[in-house]
């Protein structure tokens, strides 16, 4: 614990990353060994099992592809340094490896969620308490596998090659497979949710999760591939991004700060692996308990051991060594990232909570027509953005200037900043999976035919589950915010080194930056576009599948004759994949187009706007959504009219338009900046040196 | 015309400005003139005008004592300078004076318009080419009205006092007003329209216009106030703060380029006031000519003689000096400027033409759901950002670098852009002011009950109307965005001026400069947020009014008794004035917090930010909206089942989402970012000597 300068904590993350993988292999375990329920219910979970097979085979098949294109492009373009002739091949497999990563720790989630709906759908026969904690503990392996396969990942990189430059590729690997995994899986759920919806509650008039409708498979398959494999590799890419981001800060200052401040955000990524192991045996609700509390709790404990034991670590360090090896400025950092990440995760709770004002409001003018609903809440939308803004804006004034009162350089305050926001990343991603995988379990219940006093149990989960999820994304995007505003600076400094520029000033007022910033605002709103347009359109199709079914086999709405879910799921998955393409190519090929054509400033820039207007963007789409979701389920709850009345169609025609907002557009955006910061980082050093104007 | 640095321009500019209000009231003349119709016809039109006047007259009222104190606030605070004490005095003037020059063109705009609708819709019945005739002339008023009082202002005020400042002072005044009028007739317009659309057209089912409905009175009052008075003054304020920002930057420079360039962009304007007069005479309808070309053939032309115009005046100038005394750089910036000013008009186009794909296939999804043509609209909304935005750049670039190979600065080059791409405001007005017209000229020929024909050509003048509107507006985002870049720079000259420092680097990755860019990019959407919702709350009380006229009195749907009229007009009133407080307070006061406590470098990146979202949300807002309107009206034409059908009813919806995005809160943005850019520059020179931090 006291040599923080050599490779022992390379060694302590590489047993402590296995540890948690060996963790979320025994919470696997447990969850596969609970009552998988009655025959009908198996047997509806086994076509959501094997819907979701068949889609992650198809992405992962089209990922390898992908991946193996990307990786000969790194190969063969890092191979000019003659200094380091094999440079190109190890940034080419740390990418692969972090692509894999990435990959493992998606498919593991999934895998259990699969397994776990249905066995949280009939522990809920037996108690709420049991119901939750299936569905919990199935949760925290994705969270655990999450964090484990990052810290051993990096870990070991690190202690093979003690070259942050090589980790940047595997980070990139990570983000290329979560931005496709999050926006195919996005495009993919959303498809079916508003096919399913648009039919079945609006068009046939049968309840949400009936086994008549045939989109019903794909709908439920959707939540599994887009809210746990493309929600969990959203977080995951923001977490190594962080810790990578503040690695190459640390690199560039070591000479003057210290080789510690190298490996400090690994350590805290290994003490938030630590604390978040403790806080999930936290986690439990007793049989009247309540689920929401239950999940703040585990969060809130965490927070708690976490900012213990890096105080510990910092005061030991420094004892040890007799002078102040570990400045506290970065413990400042760290923790004032924490804190002011769960207060921003809070805070967005107020606007999609049907607690508060804004989804009560909406609920309410939903009665005097769609159009007011949709107007209400995309205003909240628009506001919700203040707080989380003044928040990163705070993370930003308290990180830099504590580092740089202890003497550190500002910026790798911003990035450790970033690492503390995410160090409970185990934690959160298990709140967040927890949610889909109880959403799913309510739909089996329901369409399996369980018992009033289940479906209700479930409900309660599914619940507690939506206001997880709402935190859980004003949590992600701030980080993610903080983590490209770190990735920036460490583009800057690699700018420097290869132009052999002592300054790079990125002046707003410069021609070039500010042709960038205005180009880089276009992206996000390009790439939500593109991937709402490709669920429209798919949707489009699908509610064509859907009626030609109706029509063509009069058997189903009577209930004597199965629908072809299949067709449905076909439609799903060819439809996600296909649409894929020209985002991901956005992604990748705009920022180099923008630095090889127009320089390194323009880039900076273009990264710069693209953040600027993405945070908010996904703030908006984010928080729109979730209040436009539960001020639906506000009406359904019985006011307003409730289910049925005019209030109610209007808030259900505000959900699908939020749909798409919150489950498509919005998260994917964070993995959109990632992955361009990530791009312009790794390719800065070609860029300083070769590029056509500024 | 040679001496391009004394006084005689000033002169000229006056006549020129005197010229053109002299023009417009000739108009006024000829239209008030014209045959105002049947009695019945009459009797709608007073209403109308009954209800703009009270609206204004209050409106006013209140602006006159907002001015008060603001002027006594600009009076003292700018009274510290002991070798200026008069300096507080006059900007507190020149602010009064901006400030009414604005009222009076809106007032005068609105005016006529009140008087033109009756009288088109009457012409109407001779030919659809004297319908036109009336309207267009009708728009013209405000047109030369506005530039007029504008260019006669800024020349009278600089002839005076010689001073910039000053005339920023105008601006300032001019800009306020213009906020003040756009959003509160925003806030009224929308307020009347949904509530008439969901009450009349959804709940009972009666057609648009329809004398029937209590809020049909204040909806066509909503056309003056909102469309007429508050566009108008919109782009009025753009027009004066390019002009301002331009002359600023020729001031700062003075000393190395030459004094020519403080006046050149008032020159410029007075060639863009004698090349509107001349290309106002080429808009003329035939009997069975079509009207959208018309309006589209009086803007290009007016770019030719502005272009020949402009050019000679640069070529006889150096020839007369026998020296370059107006660099050629300035003259290809002016005429990029205008050039792509046009361009990203008619790209704009493309998204709300329904001759293209984007509103057919809004149209077309609408018939599987209202949540698809919103989903839908709203995608092609982001994606219109995109030209506009390379737009932009490429107006930046070839500005700034034009002007930077001759000789002058870059950013003086970007102001001259903004100068020449609003050069043709007095065309540009005309053309939207038309489009209200003839939309009140539709209503009343529908209320009064004149014969079908008639009423198709109120229908065709209209839907020239309409892509006139969509073209303007793309125009008038772009133009503000390079004006408030200009202004940006005059803000950044003005803090090195009263601080003592050479330099103002303004770099992203300054914690100050990036902590005020994140806090700039809330403003905007906040800014929209409040108005929308101020709509959504006035059209909710004034649904319950007429609902509760339609059952307290069965008369008024069996067309035995008149609605109560006066009762919506009040409500959307005092309801928009009501609204207007806090939105105008940011405006103001949000700029000065983050100055006088963050530093001059937080605002800079606070402007910066707010303008890098504010194009963008300007631009996603109004294509938007106006693609949504079309696809409603395509639908409507008979397409996909026409009116009445279930994708005419997703339409309707959608139609109803984005009239507040088009006509509150998108085009308040440029106001909004305008005063907030002002406001900076004004009080630049205390905020350099005084702030907390920074």
């Amino acid at each position: 614990m006291i040599d923080i300068t050599g490779d022992t904590w390379l060694y302590i993350g590489i047993g402590c990353g296995l540890a948690s993988i060996v963790a979320a292999f025994a919470y696997y375990r447990w969850v596969a060994r609970q009552d998988p329920g009655t025959k009908k219910a198996q047997e509806i979970a086994g076509w959501i099992k094997e819907g979701s097979s068949t889609y992650l085979k198809k992405l992962y098949s089209a990922l390898i592809a992908v991946a193996l294109v990307l990786g000969v492009v790194l190969a063969i373009v890092f191979s000019g340094d003659a200094s380091r002739p094999l440079r190109g091949l190890w940034t080419a497999l740390a990418f692969g490896f972090g692509a894999t990563c990435s990959a493992l720790a998606g498919y593991l989630g999934m895998s259990i969620a699969v397994k776990a709906n249905v066995r949280t759908a009939t522990a809920c026969g037996r108690s709420l308490g049991q119901g939750f904690n299936v569905a919990y503990k199935a949760g925290a392996v994705m969270g655990l596998a999450m964090v484990g396969v990052a810290v051993f990942g990096m870990s070991l990189l690190y202690l093979i090659f003690h070259d942050t430059e090589i980790i940047l590729g595997f980070s990139f690997g990570a983000s290329s497979l979560a931005l496709l995994a999050k926006a195919g899986g996005g495009i993919y759920t959303k498809t079916a949710d508003i096919a399913a919806d648009l039919t079945g509650k609006v068009e046939i008039g049968i309840p949400e999760d009936d086994p008549r409708n045939p989109a019903v498979i794909a709908d439920n398959v959707g939540d599994n591939v887009g809210d746990v494999a493309g929600m969990g590799a959203d977080i995951f890419d923001s977490y190594v991004a962080a810790a990578v981001a503040s690695m190459l800060l640390g690199t560039s200052y070591a000479s003057t700060i210290g080789i510690q401040y190298v490996i400090l955000p690994l350590i805290l990524c290994i003490l938030g692996i630590v604390s978040s192991l403790a806080g999930l045996q936290f986690v439990k609700v007793g049989p009247n308990g309540k689920p929401g509390q239950a999940l703040n709790s585990g969060t809130i404990i965490s927070c708690f051991i976490f900012a213990i034991l890096s105080t510990v670590l910092f005061a030991v360090a420094n004892a040890a060594a007799g002078q102040m090896v570990l400045s506290w400025g970065a413990l400042i950092a760290t923790l004032a990232g924490l804190l002011i990440g769960v207060i921003i995760g809070f805070t967005t709770d107020y606007f999609t909570n049907d607690e508060h004002k804004p989804v009560q409001h909406v609920a309410k003018v939903s009665a005097s027509g769609t159009g007011l609903n949709i107007i209400t809440g995309f205003s909240y939308g628009l506001i919700s953005m203040v707080p989380a803004l003044i928040g990163i804006v705070a993370a930003i004034l308290v990180a830099y200037f504590s580092a740089d009162a202890f003497g550190l350089p500002g910026v790798y305050g911003i990035g450790i900043a970033a690492v503390g926001m995410l160090s409970l990343t185990g934690v959160i991603v298990s709140n967040d999976a927890y949610g889909p995988i109880v959403d799913n379990a309510k739909g089996i219940a329901e369409m399996s035919g369980m018992n009033e006093e289940v479906i209700e149990s479930a409900d309660k989960l599914d619940s507690a589950g939506n206001t997880a999820k709402a935190i859980t994304k004003g949590f992600s995007i701030s980080a993610a915010a903080l983590t490209v505003l770190a990735m920036y600076s460490a583009y800057s400094e690699v700018i420097m080194k290869y132009s052999g520029s002592s300054t790079f000033i990125l002046d707003i007022q410069d021609p070039f930056v500010l042709s960038g910033i205005f180009l880089g605002t276009f992206v996000p709103p390009l790439f939500s576009a593109l991937t709402m347009l490709a669920v429209t359109r798919n949707a489009f199709t699908m509610i064509g599948e859907i009626r030609h079914q109706i029509k063509e086999r009069p058997g189903i709405l009577a209930g004597t004759e199965l629908p072809n879910y299949n067709a449905c799921v076909g439609i799903a998955s060819s439809g996600a994949l296909r649409a894929l393409v020209l985002p991901a190519l956005l992604a990748v090929v705009l920022p180099l187009l923008v630095g090889f054509i127009m320089g390194p400033k323009a880039l900076g820039g273009f990264l710069g706007g693209s953040i600027f207007i993405g945070v908010a963007l996904a703030l908006l789409m984010s928080n729109a959504g979730g209040l436009w979701d539960n001020a639906k389920k506000y009406i359904e709850s019985g006011h307003f009219g409730g289910t049925g009345s005019e209030a109610h169609k209007a808030a259900v025609v505000g959900d699908t338009v939020g749909d798409p907002f919150k489950d498509t557009a919005g998260p994917s955006i964070n993995t959109l900046i990632t992955v361009m910061s990530l791009v312009s980082s790794l390719f800065a050093p070609l860029i300083a040196q070769y590029h056509l104007f500024g």
